[in-house]
């Protein structure tokens, strides 16, 4: 992986616009550039100016466009990098990039940009994804994410972590030298004291790994209920009220169609397991066995029931066959409206529920505070202030590697060898260094980056 | 239509991409891009720069961005303009778009930016009409025409004979008030001398008009011939040859599937009506009419035989029943290769043919040529070196009615009062005017900015 050579791609989206940015980025970025445009020395310019003229294949011209300029070190890329912004036909679009190919750059590969921004210091990898993932947010909450993690997010405190246990692995390194003599450089208390350490912030971060990758990828939401315990209307309650951020999504082979919910920022898919309906109408063991998988995928489960006719025993059976441990689940006594004074069937303590609520999906009665339950079933209740999130899977597992490798050193500091402590202490460096980009292959470089758009 | 608000629009395509432009224009562009941006102070800066910096909605972050900076009267709407560069997320742009109308602007229309511009005087009607063309433009003809009048094309050279063509008819209000007098400001022989130059002008863009629609819509072009004259492979030899942009149009309602080819970047839409095949086939009267009928809304009619079997009779029965005034017409011997030198039956001069190519499709001979003659047939033919084209009706409408009011008033000069004469220049000034945007209504400019895309 070089940077000798000079990129180019679209960086807006494909399709007609009104205007089009196509990106240049490497050391020949602004002589390639000022070889096809007509106006002023691109190569006398300042950074960060912008100039006005046309793009001219030899006598002819292709369009009059806007150029902006970066100069190295002061881009995105660390690199030279020039923006043409020109007319948004596909067709300028495509003459304006073959041209420039002509000219002496080559077409950008998938993230390529971005891949630069990383091989040049400007980001580590753990910003670079986040980069990736800034792009594809499609709420507030996976953009505060995103943007969290883009500004550093965790991986400067693993970062500082890992440089302190690498201190340690070069004293271990030293009583490999003096084996025979038998010193002990590193101080094994410390040692014990910094991987806790390190243990406490990686076992937070794998913990937030579930709600974090709720937040990104929004919260799959069963709502489950009997027959006529009113669950259509509910639904139709809860999105009426924002109609305007709701969405069909055309499911993908895994998915049924969907309906994406938004509350403070966090979208909700809610699920319409037809499963559960047949489960919970039949109480049928097997059944419910099986709609119990579907909803132990789901980080929450809303369980609807008629206030004005279910009978204590059915909703303790029903409750009995879903509540299973790790479920959240948000108990709703539906259509309060019909029960005209009479006390609401709501709970049975045995079960120590605190989420409930009793509403009237028909009469609209207490919506906003159902929708505050989800969100503080899903969300609030396992979010510590200031907490970072972990949203990708790919530092998941290589914080659980991380945490397996230093457990390992724990284990052993005691009874084994210090060649043996070494080679964990250094695969959990490399296991951390995986997350921040101070480790990599081509192959982790080339996974990563093939999943970015072009252009970016 | 006023330009004291402030508006804003994405510039670029909708869709997931590197990253969107979010534009502003108006008195207040920069005083709100600043009100939401940490950064450098905006307010302060040059223009033509570009500042990094975040969009924050108060305490919380929106998104990482670069923002450019044109101040007035050095920017496209010559008001000060902002283009906000930031991730290509729709959440992003659409939370960034909402923050900027919360702190004063107001959503573009379609077309706004540009009808700002026209409406400041960076560009005339027919310029703005061609940034539309521009962005709609789909080949290196279609480009070159729109670029041509964005550049001034014809707008320039009827706006200096319009002038001139106002000072006659000041004279003639002139002769108005002093009708009793029978007094003639206005030179006739002049005026005769400058109508006849405006009308020449004028017939010369009203001809161009076909061939620059074709140049910007693609030249309509019927291939016909017999069963077996060797059509689709000649269809394939066409198109095997630049399959990269050969691309498959799915129809509007009055189109089929077309095949595009192009040549010398002009596209030409190749037509199979399945019409043209039966009437050539049956070679019965009404079934050729029907036929006629589609090819006369072409540009260019291709006709096909087998050189190898067809006999002088029947090529002479297909050539009189397609041949009519005002279509054309190449002729194209095809299967040359199985005439083992027998002598080609090319041509019957009594029809005075001039486009005829003999090829084989199969064995790909002279399928270069026949390009060549496709192109010279459609286009050179009828190009004029440095000639400017009219693409656009409204254009040929208003050349049409300028046309006939000047014929009235030349019909008048020597027997109609003064007051009619007066009338009919006003009339031929108002059509003139319409063309550069010197005479508008606020119906002309919605109409012709409704057709715009948001953002532009």
């Amino acid at each position: 992986m070089t940077n000798d050579q000079t990129i180019v791609a679209l960086a807006t989206p494909t399709g007609t616009g009104a205007i089009g940015i196509i990106r240049l980025s490497g050391p020949e970025a602004i002589t390639i550039a000022n070889s096809v445009f007509k106006g002023k020395d691109l190569t006398r310019q300042a950074s960060h100016t912008i100039h006005f003229g046309s793009i001219a294949d030899g006598d002819m011209l292709l369009d009059e466009v806007l150029v902006s300029l970066f100069i190295a070190p002061r881009s995105y890329t660390k690199e030279n990098v020039v923006e043409i912004s020109c007319h948004g036909s596909a067709y300028i679009i495509e003459s304006i990039i073959k041209l420039l190919i002509k000219k002496g750059a080559r077409s950008a590969k998938a993230g390529e940009f971005t891949l630069r921004a990383f091989l040049n210091g400007q980001l580590d990898l753990s910003q670079a994804e986040a980069v990736a993932d800034l792009i594809a947010s499609n709420s507030k909450a996976s953009q505060q994410v995103a943007l969290n993690q883009l500004r550093g997010g965790f991986s400067n405190q693993l970062q500082a972590l890992r440089d302190q246990l690498v201190q340690f692995a070069s004293l271990i390194e030293l009583e490999l030298d003096f084996a025979e003599e038998d010193v002990e450089f590193a101080n094994r208390d410390q040692l014990k004291k910094l991987i806790n350490e390190i243990n406490r912030v990686i076992g937070s971060l794998i913990r937030s790994f579930e709600l974090g990758n709720a937040i990104k990828q929004g919260v799959n939401t069963v709502i489950a209920g009997r027959p006529n315990a009113g669950k259509s209307t509910l639904l139709n309650a809860l999105l009426n009220e924002e109609r305007a951020i709701v969405s069909h999504i055309p499911g993908t082979t895994r998915d049924t169609i969907e309906e994406v919910l938004n509350i403070q920022g966090i979208n909700f898919r809610l699920i319409d397991t037809a499963g559960i309906r047949e489960a919970t109408d039949t109480i049928e063991q097997i059944g419910v066995q099986r709609t119990m998988e579907k909803i132990s995928q789901s980080a929450l489960l809303i369980y609807v029931y008629d206030a004005s006719e279910m009978t204590e025993k059915d909703l303790n059976q029903d409750i009995e066959s879903l509540q299973k441990p790790g479920i959240n689940m948000l108990l709703v006594a539906n259509k309060i409206d019909l029960l005209n004074g009479a006390p609401i069937l709501l709970y049975f303590p045995a079960y120590g529920f605190s989420n409930l609520i009793s509403i009237s999906a028909k009469e609209k009665l207490h919506i906003d505070d159902l929708k505050s339950s989800i969100y503080n079933a899903a969300i609030k209740s396992q979010l510590n202030d200031d907490e970072t999130l972990v949203t990708n899977i790919r530092h998941l597992e290589a914080l659980q590697k991380t945490e397996d490798a230093l457990s390992r050193v724990l284990y052993g500091m005691d009874s084994v060898t210090s060649d043996f402590l070494a080679m964990d202490i250094k695969q959990a460096l490399h296991y951390l260094g995986e997350i921040t980009g101070a480790v990599t292959t081509d192959d982790l470089l080339e996974n990563i980056f093939s999943k970015f758009c072009i252009g970016k």
